[in-house]
């Protein structure tokens, strides 16, 4: 073979595991793959993956992984830099700080940037990045606005994501449901899970949009207890400042609010304790 | 600089524009970003864009596409493959055809496909694939079911989703709502949008989780005439038999449910009106 036609190769076969790898985070894949894949001999390949995980590292993709033995592979882990992470939280406390995003009643409208796909891609990027190594089975939460969330972060953990609905739906089956109290309005409410949805014995990430009092997040818990599943972790998109006793205290946030005053117009949202953890 | 030094420049530049354009479809870039971000010649990166242009096209990931003029550049469109296609809607044939899916009431239980984010953006490169030329603005669904499948197209178009609710909510702001009528129970009922969710004049594609008389479909076209936005198309994921006037006679389908046997707990799966375009 020329070199000319070799160089050719490589090339083409750099591009295509980095569409595969992307494609698959967290999936473990021995090189004889490639190599069958694409007619080539494991020491080219080995090179090739050599390029990619300097790539990875030196643009902040992610992590290349290299398990030796028989049962060994190669695996792509996502990863957010901490710089990048840093400046992610700031854009998005000056997204949230933005005036027109008051509502009645001190509520921040939050739906342009949770239906945006790049911001959620970032999301699930970062909070994949944190919670890679707990070896979490699924992701949950609880139905509407967490849904875009636990589906990025899903999508970069490479595992199912599960929805608790507060209304009961016949296409559902048999369903677990769990009472919980509302932190912030004290009332009794109830969710539902679907018995299939959820393995005994997995181990669950639960993220939100937005926390205030705790409750709804306090109910996903009580959830995973009757599943008999394990809590990795709980991570919300933004939590806000809240007087009494919150429900939940050990949980991630990416942003809080620290401050909605309503006759002024002005929310103050500073990062949340996600950022200590850089 | 030495020859070894260059290839090693252009190795990492292949996978770090893969990655680029991976995650920024539809995005239009200048060759300049790339030869500033490299230290690059433009000719450089000129071949570099031919090899992956060359790779996308032989592997089924999309097209490169080069647009030349000042204000010309180079973005990614993601495709899949016909028979790429075809193979995966089979494999959704089939496990949608499995026994235990079936629910009373003849319904049939998707929120595990539908929360596996390999199968979404399997979904979301198929749909993204057959409307990516129609400049969709926006993706539009209803809560809660059509929510993964709209944010996994919306990925790959690169634009945001919006969902739609039959429940109202007070952190959504302003709403415009809309009545429609229940296909298959002829019910009067609401829907709502958040009146900043979406711009005067989108071109909107309507996603759904399932079909049957097509009347949620048809409340979120009204919807549609009330922001002076115009639709697209309508894909769902699953149409069934519908025994009756559907509301709504164009729309594309992935799968069509053609019979459910409660007694034998037969259901019988067959690609949609989809495969009729492949």
């Amino acid at each position: 073979m020329s070199e000319e036609h070799m160089k050719i190769r490589r090339s083409s076969r750099l591009v295509d595991m980095t569409y595969y790898f992307l494609e698959r985070p967290y999936q473990l894949t021995p090189l004889t793959y490639f190599a069958k894949r694409y007619s080539s001999a494991k020491s080219s390949i080995s090179e090739d993956l050599a390029i990619i995980k300097k790539t990875f590292a030196e643009r902040g993709i992610g992590v290349l992984e290299t398990l030796p033995g028989a049962a060994g592979g190669v695996r792509y882990i996502p990863k957010m830099t901490d710089a990048e992470a840093r400046a992610f939280l700031q854009s998005l406390c000056d997204r949230l700080s933005e005036k027109d995003r008051l509502l009645p009643g001190g509520y921040v409208f939050l739906s342009d940037l949770l239906g945006d796909p790049k911001i959620l891609r970032e999301i699930g990027r970062l909070i994949a990045s944190k919670y890679g190594e707990q070896k979490v089975d699924a992701v949950m939460t609880v139905a509407t606005k967490g849904i875009p969330i636990a589906q990025a972060v899903a999508s970069y953990l490479n595992v199912p994501f599960v929805i608790v609905r507060r209304d009961s739906k016949i296409t559902e089956g048999s369903t677990v449901s769990v009472n919980y109290v509302s932190g912030s309005s004290a009332r009794v409410e109830k969710m539902e899970l679907s018995k299939r949805s959820l393995k005994e014995g997995s181990r669950v990430l639960v993220v939100d949009d937005f926390m205030k009092g705790g409750g709804t997040v306090n109910g996903m818990k009580s959830m995973i207890e009757e599943f008999n599943a394990t809590l990795v972790g709980i991570v919300v998109f933004a939590a806000s400042s809240f007087k009494g006793n919150r429900l939940v205290d050990d949980y991630t946030s990416l942003l809080s609010v620290e401050k909605v005053d309503v006759p002024t117009k002005t929310i103050t949202v500073v990062p949340g304790n996600y950022m200590e953890l850089l």
